[in-house]
């Protein structure tokens, strides 16, 4: 049957609990049963797929860091010590990292959850032409979907997509005002630390860059716009919802891959979940594009995955009140107990 | 040492992350740094004890529910079908049940994690006269501590009371208005579903019980007000902080206990941490009375220490932020790598 709001709220109603005590927490539980099309989701096992990728217009000033920190953090990420890793244990998340384009990958040898599979060295400047050609998004879009497919044949059901690449806000910044509508100066906000200089060339930069598009907004002109761990995470999104997979999106960045998913494989967005709104201006507007509504509101800015990390085990609470709780009838005892095994879910 | 917010918020800025990227999740790692004065705090093991109460002034109609459900409900955390069981499991939170004095106890045999310790089979109605003498509240409050004593003997740094009990927000709302200061009307809410006659009716008898004690705000006042679960989790909350255990307060009900706990033993409140602010109109002025900002603000009503449960894996993330990433210094090769297991935590 399709799951609908309706039946699962009818469902949660007939808990034994006052209705709608659970109040944001059952609206959860809608979501992620809606998600996964079931009365009774899973959020495990899952897995965190971390991509990696630099950009050219790094050169521009548009970020007080270096792309050197984009290597030095997926070293600290493979060392098992970055906030991804840490929260990655705690809340159970298998994890695995992927090189889509760094400019300079971590000096070996490398774990087994590491996978080197550069698109290039880093994009080209956006600000002076194409950040990527067609063929170099579809390579990066190819590898996210393997990702995704890989995943969903290990029997992961939830998939997280994370990201580390210094400047990707910029991309970010370009293609939630492409695709979204909302001015380049809402779009742009201060990532990872720009300061009020930085951020004007910034928007500058994402304004140019999206009006030389005109109303292009086909697979190259997104490609023109976007970085080789944003292209794989689309293809991640793209695949995954295609299998079946819940999708718990996290900041800024991959809400822009989920729009160029969306745009590219639509319907996309019906697997998904917001598990967060970052303190980027324009995250609300995009989610909103999207239709999500996220589960937390806490200012996060970090990425690598952290707000998906930080809001996952709300699911996990959601999904243990569709699971686990009795009915009211079953408790009123107006049906003997040994039937609640069959009822129950 | 001493912690302080300073010491944390050093700790956190030092680490491997532009600072402050985590937002509300490293303020959240500040509380529990200072709840369990510790730099490398610790959530698990962690407990809930659910305690069990019934009130006279039901009687009066200030609840849609008779004291029948509070016995049905503890049958069915004693099933491990209920709301609280089924968050309990899924947050890796060991669980207890006592009957602090419930007016019927649910029919045996008991499992092993069931306490039958019922201080008298319900309380008198506190519209009436006091809802229990200072001998009832001492052995209330005795159990709880109890409680608190065996579970951190047994280990568990982290714990949480929860409660159920029909008509236990009316005693509540009691205490929050004469603790608090806020009006019978603030302090008054719907609980677990009275209407707006129940409300009215609510709401003229908490005014009256509190009038009637004047500005005597003792034991023996807060005990006429009370109920068995509300003074065993107030017994529970001071000797569980007396023993170093971190706190986590659950909705409107746990926190009148925690006002009476902070009101006997001063101090009590440095050790707690607000899971959440519930749709109770005057459980954010009780959460404030305490100090304390809640976690998640999310409209729930349940109690049960479903609110608690919810937060529970939030602060899980906030713990691993501060124990398991790396300094800035230690990526940056400032420090060689064998130096890491020193300096990290």
């Amino acid at each position: 049957m399709t799951i609908t709001p309706d039946t699962v709220q009818a469902r949660l109603d007939a808990l034994a609990k006052p209705p709608g005590s659970l109040a944001r927490l059952e609206a959860l539980a809608v979501e992620l049963a809606l998600a996964q099309q079931s009365l009774t989701p899973v959020t495990r096992p899952r897995r965190i797929v971390l991509f990696a990728g630099d950009h050219g217009v790094v050169a521009q000033g548009v970020t007080p860091w270096p792309s050197a920190v984009t290597t030095a953090m997926v070293a600290t990420i493979l060392s098992g010590r970055a906030s991804s890793t840490a929260l990655a244990e705690a809340q159970g998340a298998d994890l695995r990292m992927v090189d889509a384009g760094m400019a300079e990958p971590p000096p070996g040898p490398h774990p087994a959850h590491y996978l080197a599979a550069a698109v290039a060295r880093g994009t080209a400047d956006l600000s002076l032409g194409p950040a990527m050609d067609e063929a170099q998004f579809d390579a990066a879009w190819a590898l996210g979907a393997d990702e995704a497919r890989r995943a969903v044949t290990e029997g992961f059901r939830l998939l997280i997509a994370g990201e580390m690449g210094i400047g990707n806000t910029t991309p970010s910044a370009c293609i939630t005002h492409a695709l979204t509508g909302i001015t380049a100066d809402t779009a742009t906000g201060s990532g990872a630390g720009a300061d009020a200089a930085m951020r004007d060339v910034k928007r500058a930069i994402v304004a140019d860059a999206v009006a030389r598009l005109g109303a292009r907004r086909d697979k190259a002109a997104l490609a023109a716009l976007a970085g080789f761990e944003i292209a794989a995470m689309a293809g991640f999104y793209a695949q995954g919802a295609a299998h079946g997979a819940v999708l718990l999106l996290d900041g800024y960045v991959t809400t822009a891959a989920a729009l160029i998913a969306e745009a590219l494989a639509p319907g996309t967005r019906r697997r998904m979940i917001a598990a967060h709104r970052s303190a980027e201006p324009g995250h609300g507007a995009a989610l909103a594009h999207l239709g999500l509504e996220p589960v937390l509101d806490w200012g996060m800015r970090l990425g690598e995955g952290t707000g998906a990390l930080t809001a996952l085990p709300l699911l996990d609470s959601a999904a243990a009140v569709l699971s686990g709780v009795a009915t009211l009838a079953e408790i009123m005892g107006e049906l003997p107990p040994e039937t609640r095994s069959e009822t129950g879910t």
